[in-house]
C-alpha cells in the first residue's frame, strides 16, 4: 500500500495519440494537465499511431499498461469521430484508469474491466470545447481531474459492462498443420509482429517450438529462437517478443525491407 | 491565487525549437536547465519547427501558450542568426514570460505584451559560450533561473515595447466577394491549416457560414462544417480548428496529398 | 553540496536508445522506472541512434553527460546483441553513473571512469526477462534502483576497469600539410560534424585558422568561421560546433543534401 500511497502524492498520466510530434497539441494538451494538477507525471507512449488507427492503438495500451504503477490514468486519444455523438468513456481494469473514446480502442481491455463511466459532466470541461480538439478540452481536463483524486463517479455516468463499442482483431486460424495469422505491426526497427501469441503457437505445436517451421512471403523459417542474434547477421529469424507475439526479424537488419512484407501480410505456422 | 503559487513551487518550462529529435541538443538543454532548477517540469511544445522557419515558431507558440498556467516561461529556440549581433529578449505577455531571439518570433505577441527586457546578464550564461548553441549557454541557464524565481529585471535591461523586430504575416484580403488566405501550416495530418480566422470570415459572410464557398485548387467545398466526419470518410470538407483557423481537411485522409495542396497555396472564400 | 543534496532527492536519469518514438517501447520503460522510483526525472536525449550504431551512442553519450547534475544515471540501451551472453555494466565516471551494454559504447568513458560494476544482481531484474528487451526488465529498474539510493555495488561486482569492451573510434590523420578526417554524424539541420577537434586542428595549423583550408567533396572552404550566419544565405561554411568538433554546413541550408556528403565522407584540411 505504501506504493500506492506514493501515487496518490504524484499521480502518473500516460499519453498515446495519432497526433504526431510536429504539431502543438500534445504540449498543449499537457499545459492543460499541468495548469489542473501541477504535480502529475505525464508518460508519452506513442504519439505516432498510424492516423485513425484505432486498431493499433488498442494494441499498443493493450501491450504497455502494465508496466506503469498501479492507479495510472492513460488516455488514449485516436479519435476519428471526434465531434460526432461517439461516447467518452473511463474504464477502472486492473487497477488502472483508462480514458477513452468509445470508438473500440478499449476492446482489448474489456475482459479485465471492473466498471465503465460515460464521461458526461460537462462543468469538468474546458470550454468552449472545440468539435476537433477533444484531446485539449474533455480527456486533458478529465484526466487531471482524475489524478487530482476525483472520484470516477464524479466525471461520469456508470454504465454496463458490455455497452462499449467492441471490435474484431483478426484472430489466428488453424486449418490441419496450419495456423494462419498476420502481421499486425511493423516496429521501429523493421521487425514484422504478428497476431500469433506464444500461447496459442504453444498448444499448436505441443509447445516443441523447434519443430515450428514459420512462412513469411517465400521464405521458410526453421525454429524459434529466443534473442535476435542467435541467427548470424542478416538472417532471418522468428521469434516470441517482447509482447509475447511472433515476430520475424533480421539479426540487425530491417525485416520489413528485406522480406517486402508489411501489415497484413500472412505469416503461416507448419509442423 | 492558489493556483500561481502552486506554480511557483513547481515552476513550468516550455520548449519550442527546430533542433529535431535526434541529435543530443534538446536533452542537453533540459541537462543545463536542470542543473540550475531541480524542480522545473519541462514541456516539449514542438522540436520540429522547420528549419529556420521564424513565422511557423510565431504561430506555434501564439497559438498554445495560453493553455499553460500563468507564469509558464516559454523558450523558443528558433535562431538562424545565432552567434550574430540579434539580441536575445524576455517578454512579459499575458501573464506568461517569453524567452526568445529577437528576430521576430515574438511577433504576435507584441499586443499583448506589457514589459520587454534585453537579455544582457552574462554571469548567468553558461561559459564559454558556442556562438551556434545559445539554447544550451543562454537561453536553458536564464530560463532556468527565472524558474527559480530571478527577477526578469535581473536578467536584462528593460527596453522600449516597440524596439523588437517585427514580421509581416501575410493576412487575408477582401477583392469584391472574394476573400483571398494562403496555407501557413499542414499539420501531422494533412489538414491545410490557413491564416483565415474565424473571426474575419465570419464578418465577410456576416456569420452565415452555410452560404460560404471555399475553393482550394480544382477544389470548391460549399459551407462550413463543425468536425472531420460530418462529411463521409475520404470527402474534403472545410472547418475552424483548434486554433480558430479556416482549415481543409479530408475525413480520415491527408488533405495535402490528396489535394496536392502545399505551404502558401492560395485558398479562396466566396459567397 | 547543496545541489547535490537537492539531486539525492530528485533522481536525474536520462535515456538514449535506438528504439524511436514510433513504438510503446521508450514509455514502457518509464513505467518501469516510476513504479520503483516515483520521484525520478527522466530526460530522453535521443532514441533515434541508427540502429544498432554503438559508436553513435557512445559520441552522444560522450557529449551529452557533462550538461547535467553530477549523480545523473545514464542509460544506454543500443544492444544489438540483447540476450546473448554480454555483459550490462555500471561505470562511475566523472560524477556521473552510466548503465550500458558491455558492447564499446562506453568506449569514449572508459579515460575517465573510477569504477565498473558488471551488473548480476537479479533479484532487482523485472521477471520473467525478456532475451529482446532488457530495457525494459534490467535497465530500467537498476537505473530505477540507483535513483532510489542503492549503492552500486548492490547492483553487481566491481570488475577490472580495463575489461570493457573498447571500440576504435576513426581519429584524424596527417600526412604532410593534409589532415585527413571523416563525417560521423549529420544533425537534424543537415550539418556534416567530423571526427577532427578543435585542439587537434588548432595543433595542425598552429591555431591560425584563418590560414586552414576546408576540402569537402568537390568543394574547398577558406578559413574557419565561427557561425553559421558568417557568410551569405545558401553558401557554404566550416566552423567548430557546440561539440568543438569540426563541421561543414550552409547558412540556413542543408549542407547534407546540397554537397551530397553524408556519413563517412572524407573531409580534408590543408594548410
Amino acid at each position: 500500500m505504501t506504493e500506492g500511497k506514493k501515487n496518490m502524492n504524484l499521480p502518473l498520466i500516460t499519453l498515446t495519440t495519432d497526433f504526431g510530434l510536429s504539431d502543438e497539441y500534445v504540449g498543449v494538451m499537457k499545459g492543460v494537465i499541468y495548469t489542473i494538477c501541477p504535480t502529475a507525471r505525464i508518460v508519452d507512449i506513442s504519439h505516432n499511431i498510424r492516423p485513425q488507427d484505432v486498431r493499433q492503438a488498442a494494441r499498443i495500451i493493450f501491450s504497455s499498461y502494465r508496466y506503469f504503477p498501479a492507479g495510472a490514468i492513460h488516455v488514449v486519444v485516436v479519435d476519428p469521430d471526434v465531434g460526432s455523438s461517439r461516447r467518452i468513456i473511463l474504464l477502472e481494469a486492473d487497477g488502472h484508469l483508462f480514458l477513452v473514446p468509445d470508438n473500440g480502442v478499449a476492446s482489448l481491455l474489456l475482459p479485465r474491466t471492473q466498471k465503465i463511466y460515460e464521461i458526461d459532466n460537462t462543468t469538468l470541461y474546458r470550454h468552449p470545447v472545440s468539435p476537433t480538439f477533444h484531446g485539449r478540452d474533455i480527456f486533458a481536463p478529465i484526466a487531471a481531474h482524475l489524478a487530482s483524486h476525483l472520484a470516477p463517479h464524479s466525471a461520469g455516468s456508470e454504465i454496463a459492462r458490455d455497452a462499449p463499442v467492441r471490435l474484431d482483431f483478426a484472430v489466428p486460424s488453424i486449418c490441419g498443420n496450419i495456423m494462419r495469422g498476420i502481421v499486425t505491426d511493423i516496429d521501429h526497427f523493421g521487425n514484422l509482429i504478428t497476431n500469433i501469441d506464444k500461447e496459442r503457437a504453444g498448444c499448436f505445436c505441443s509447445h516443441d517450438f523447434h519443430r515450428l517451421k514459420v512462412h513469411a512471403g517465400a521464405l521458410t523459417i526453421h525454429g524459434i529462437v529466443s534473442s535476435y542474434n542467435a541467427v548470424r547477421r542478416d538472417e532471418p529469424l522468428a521469434l516470441f517478443g517482447s509482447r509475447n507475439l511472433l515476430e520475424i526479424g533480421i539479426n540487425q537488419g530491417n525485416a520489413s525491407t528485406k522480406l517486402r512484407l508489411g501489415l497484413d501480410s500472412p505469416i503461416c505456422l507448419s509442423i
